[in-house]
């Protein structure tokens, strides 16, 4: 069953007198006179993180991966909690070591500090992060308009190739292997955009699951669709290489996840304001489409203006 | 490596520069200026709870163990977030239908909302649950006074009389069974003492890897010691029976864990309006000792004055 599916059948319910949680339908819990924003995950080996060969990265990973939710919401992280469970191996006197050396560089780069935890012997590796920050309000989910501009942050696709090249199914010289592994283990996040997404995103999404996936998951309780073009969504100069090099198709590789880009809707009237920001802050913010009507099926269109077939939607989480 | 040796080891001086997190000393986080109480947990199976076969018991047993840690800080908890790791059988629909209405009896008992949390696949499970309340005050470790009254509410020992019923270490007759398994999985959390907790106790914390072991990790940055009178530990006189019918020492039953009872110290001019509360509110509260000088070792001391050896201590978390 879909993760979905499971939380709106059996768990809904239970957030029900609760409307800041969205029944559950969003990545972060909200209450606004508490200011209170949460965001709760977990990583398990062999699902979420390859292995625990880098732990130094594999750290740096799930923290980013865990405070993106709150920061595609408007929101600055504050406080974090780890929990980890592992055996004597992964968590061996040397890995510690290098866990809280990377949790410390993450700390002043992010602006967050570790409140809490819990250590807990299992031979299976994972980690739960909860993340906290405060705000008097967040873009929630399902607040799309029709008509909306789709935009996204940064480059999508690089953090999927970087991942094939873990995995050994991509072979391609050395210094293109440190730019992909490193975008795979070292997502930028922006956190100097957060608070201005307030002031023009309608809707907001983090993209770990890949970008049609998330947008999918971003409307998923509104009767909308979209228009994407294929020739809008923004990829590495690297990675164009790769793709040419490998022929390898532009659509597989941006529609994976672990990119943690911002993807937001905003009015086409936001779109000046919308550029200054991103000439300002120095983030690459790219339109890629357009919020529609469901009379007409989401689509994705290339530079001919012809349908795109999409294989794989990207990651999702199933039981 | 102790948990707690590990903690201050690597990781405490990541929290440093927050006086509120106590460098992760106590069970829960506290940020006076946000009023937020946060505590997270982590409960394998196997080791945190033997197995998955009575779905509907675990689930509250670990909700309660979490809400434990903020209720006997003299908080309310308000919402919770479950992150559950484990396969398609441990989360098949019967077990989710279980879980489901388990978690709406306990947030009806303990006024609690679910409020978010993640599902993810792994072939081991786990649940890890964040709690929050929210209070200008709470109770800390670390804060016994010389001479204080050492006080713990309830019975001790009956979750572990449950425990190795269900371990088939023990066997008794079926009406005491159900008597021990209950205790074992659906502690009874002491909601409305909580806030009363504040006008008397110094220091505090809930009991659940032992009488002995909490005892000392309450005191343990202090140079403190205590003095108990085994015969002033409360039991029920179901495990009295027990002790006596399969002659057990009354030391290895209270010294171990899982009872969730309170444990808290308070200077004795506070015994009157500790036995006023203990009375209107119906709640059993004991005196079982004093907070001495490290002049002397901590003991515990039989009704002839002798002192009494403890070989198991608790449950400790190591890696």
């Amino acid at each position: 069953m879909h993760e979905f599916q499971l939380i709106n059948k059996y768990f809904s319910k239970l957030s029900n007198k609760n409307k800041s949680s969205q029944n559950l339908n969003d990545d972060v819990f909200f209450n606004k006179s508490e200011r209170l924003v949460v965001s709760v995950d977990t990583y398990v080996e062999g699902v979420h993180f390859i292995n625990f060969k880098k732990p130094e990265l594999v750290i740096k990973k799930i923290i980013r991966s865990s405070i993106s939710d709150i920061i595609c919401k408007g929101v600055k992280p504050k406080y974090y909690f780890v929990s980890a469970s592992g055996n004597k191996k992964s968590f061996s006197s040397i890995n510690l070591k290098k866990i809280s050396k990377s949790l410390k560089q993450e700390q002043n780069k992010y602006n967050i500090l570790l409140c809490g935890g819990d250590t807990v012997y299992s031979n299976k590796l994972s980690f739960t992060v909860t993340s906290i920050g405060f705000s008097q309000k967040i873009i929630f989910r399902n607040n799309a308009k029709l008509d909306d501009d789709i935009y996204v942050t940064g480059n999508l696709g690089d953090s999927f190739a970087g991942l094939n090249i873990l995995k050994k199914k991509i072979h391609i010289n050395n210094s293109l292997n440190n730019y992909f592994e490193s975008k795979y283990y070292l997502p930028n996040l922006h956190l100097k955009l957060c608070n201005k997404l307030l002031n023009f995103a309608n809707t907001s999404i983090d993209i770990s699951d890949g970008l049609i996936a998330d947008l999918e998951k971003l409307i998923n309780k509104q009767n909308l669709s979209y228009k994407l073009n294929l020739n809008s969504i923004p990829i590495s100069t690297n990675l164009r290489k790769l793709l040419a090099q490998k022929k390898l198709d532009k659509i597989s590789y941006i529609s994976r996840g672990d990119d943690y880009q911002i993807l937001f809707t905003a009015n086409s009237s936001k779109s000046r304001i919308i550029n200054k920001t991103a000439k300002s802050l120095g983030i690459k913010i790219s339109k890629i489409g357009k919020i529609c009507s469901n009379l007409q099926k989401s689509q994705i269109i290339d530079q001919k203006g012809n349908k795109i077939a999409v294989k794989t939607k990207g990651y999702s989480h199933r039981f």
